[in-house]
């Protein structure tokens, strides 16, 4: 429930998680709702390493909609944010019409502020929006007091924002309806289900930019004849492998399954025309690394996956992150000291053996992967009761904002955030 | 015709060509037999620049089969080597059966030795094993007087060996019977038809020897759904559209079909479990960089293929060559001075314009190709009439046999060719 604040400015402040997902979403069906060619299915990462963090604040003195990402303004104009923007004072006024007795007072007519920040850098490549959608929607919904379904909305966002709607391991059901009322994430089971499950995010100093994800997806559905058939016949048996996988917390199923979905949706960006590369030679090495590190013991005990970006997320369970941690930190040799290439929850270091070195016998490839971030499946979005942490000041302006360097860098403009008050 | 030599030493000496396939190759449905799950299509490559040269001799003097490859006598006994022998013996008798009356007159129990020699390095990971069956079967057949289709025995040595038994543009189509005998090789065009088409092989400095065709091949039939869908489902239209583009010299089909059938071709690699990654960073580069250099003038002039290795070899128009072999040049700059940078078929120097420069907008890396080899389509295997190039001396032993050297490098034995007489 939103905080009065003086001068009638209502305030609310939530946070919500990134997602990886393990059965992956490439291609829509319908671009203006955002409705993907097969279902997927993630694992909501902890927020106590990756967050997005949203203010929302509405008041009668407001003269329009303004947005704040990451300290500096945006156009809050661009279509997807017009939709859940839309879609929320849709399902508001919906309420209000059904006479409900809790309805908000907040009036529907009063414009919003809004500013989010991340926890982590956007730099690192994860995807930032699922988690920002997420977050600006359930705040939305806060702020408007709408509950109920909302991942319908945060997929008209971001199309992976709908499975950050929930924590632990979650599933998005493409649908069939036209409309898309029915392609909803759904929880499968929840982030206290198999606690023994961890993530490593390892981020891979990358040279630039790869294609978005958003044109990327549509020149594949255009032209790749193996996303076709990968939508139709093969996904829909591998979510229900998967689910049954997450159900058992039987890891050799799921790990195995993880891989070889991540590497059929790279296979479909090669097949796309012309074609798209994700995956760069430090991501190959990861690869190799991984398949061997299983080789050597005789078992999966570590499964890796990548978005539409170089970065691998590792997957593993508990007792095997030291040694695998410290096989990452031989075959990828960091540049910072040891102790600062490992955060978020802490690793111990242990050594590793000649043998497994020898197993894995790849030329050793320095500073290739920048850090680690040490996390494990979490929560779905939260509401932050101290109003301490709200992101706008009482007036409604952001309390940290961007203050631009003097030198810009060659790729764009540094900045950093700096509080404004 | 073989030679009459003294002490009753029949010699005979052929080359053949290499292939490059425009439509893959991958995945067998028969391993002894060596019958693929797809049709392909191939354009065999000029003599003149890639050739393999093989003598055989034939003598009741003979005690045993033997077998010397670039200069190295190596193991006969293997089944692919055998089961060419085994065929052509076989063939020369039905035909000494049949009552022919060319029969040839030389003893089906005579032994034989082999001499086979490459004109280009086996590191430049050109596949060598086409061409070098290829040669085997046409000098066996030669040596032993068989006549006809002989592409079906060169399959047994090598899949991709039956392309290389006709000049031009190649089709091997798969056939249905389960004893291959209509798994066969047929000329689409000759060398002939097309004139004006080039072929640039780019040679890649590559670190490390890649997964071998032929278990990689294996692992993909075994785990990639997605090469099954290909070879069921998109290769069948793929040949009929690719035959229909050679036949009509249609460019800009011929190149679009070649490249999106490379780029299918490693995406089912890369489905495969474990993955096989063929194309490094150079060759990721060389695609990029064709891409955008067609971009730049609007139009498909050049197009790129990559076998089980990260060499590209690119087609164009002769008109062409010199441009983007500047190009190459450009984005590539070469370790060696500029005049020794291409082998083969004379390339005309040019200038790389700043627009296109600037169009590609790549950053350069040095040394990523080594070399390249200019050629275009050439005829198949041919008899060398010429004595003085038979590989075997008088009594049916290498002219030419390895060296070892004194010190052997970090990865394998350094040889070098010595004259032996």
């Amino acid at each position: 429930m939103p905080d009065d604040n003086m001068e009638n400015v209502h305030m609310v402040t939530c946070t919500a998680p990134v997602n990886i997902a393990v059965v992956k979403y490439w291609g829509k069906r319908d671009e203006d709702l955002i409705l993907p060619i097969n279902s997927s299915l993630s694992v909501t990462l902890h927020q106590d390493q990756l967050k997005t963090t949203t203010t929302v604040s509405t008041s009668k003195s407001f003269r329009e909609d303004r947005l704040w990402l990451n300290g500096k303004e945006e156009d809050i104009s661009q279509p997807r944010l017009q939709s859940c923007l839309r879609e929320i004072r849709r399902l508001a006024r919906k309420r209000r019409n059904d006479d409900d007795p809790d309805s908000d007072s907040t009036s529907l007519s009063h414009k919003v502020h809004i500013c989010s920040i991340n926890n982590f850098p956007t730099a690192a490549g994860l995807a930032s929006s699922a988690a920002g959608f997420a977050c600006l929607v359930y705040t939305l919904a806060q702020a408007f007091g709408v509950e109920g379904e909302l991942s319908a909305v945060a997929r008209q966002g971001s199309g992976s924002a709908c499975r950050s709607m929930y924590g632990g391991f979650v599933q998005w059901i493409m649908g069939q309806q036209l409309d898309g009322k029915d392609s909803l994430a759904q929880q499968v089971e929840p982030e206290t289900h198999w606690p023994e499950l961890r993530i490593l995010v390892l981020v891979v100093s990358a040279e630039r930019k790869p294609v978005g994800s958003t044109s990327g997806m549509q020149t594949s559905v255009q032209t790749s004849c193996l996303l076709k058939h990968r939508a139709e016949s093969v996904v829909p048996g591998r979510m229900v492998a998967m689910i049954d996988a997450v159900r058992r917390k039987d890891f050799t199923a799921f790990a195995e399954l993880t891989m070889k979905d991540s590497n059929q949706f790279h296979a479909t960006c090669l097949d796309t025309y012309p074609p798209i590369f994700y995956l760069n030679s430090v991501s190959h090495q990861v690869i190799n690394m991984v398949h061997r590190y299983n080789q050597h013991y005789g078992e999966t005990r570590v499964a890796y996956t990548f978005d539409a970006g170089p970065n691998a997320v590792i997957f593993t369970l508990q007792q095997h992150v030291p040694d695998f941690t410290q096989a990452v930190r031989h075959f990828f040799p960091p540049e910072t000291n040891g102790g600062e290439f490992v955060k978020g929850l802490p690793v111990p270091q242990t050594d590793i053996s000649a043998e497994l070195k020898q197993a894995i016998g790849l030329e050793p490839m320095p500073t290739g992967i920048s850090y680690i971030i040490s996390t494990k499946a979490g929560p779905g979005p939260c509401v932050v009761k101290d109003p301490t942490q709200h992101l706008l000041g009482p007036i409604g302006l952001p309390k940290y904002t961007v203050r631009h360097h003097a030198q810009e860098g060659a790729n764009g403009v540094n900045h950093k955030i700096v509080a404004n008050m």
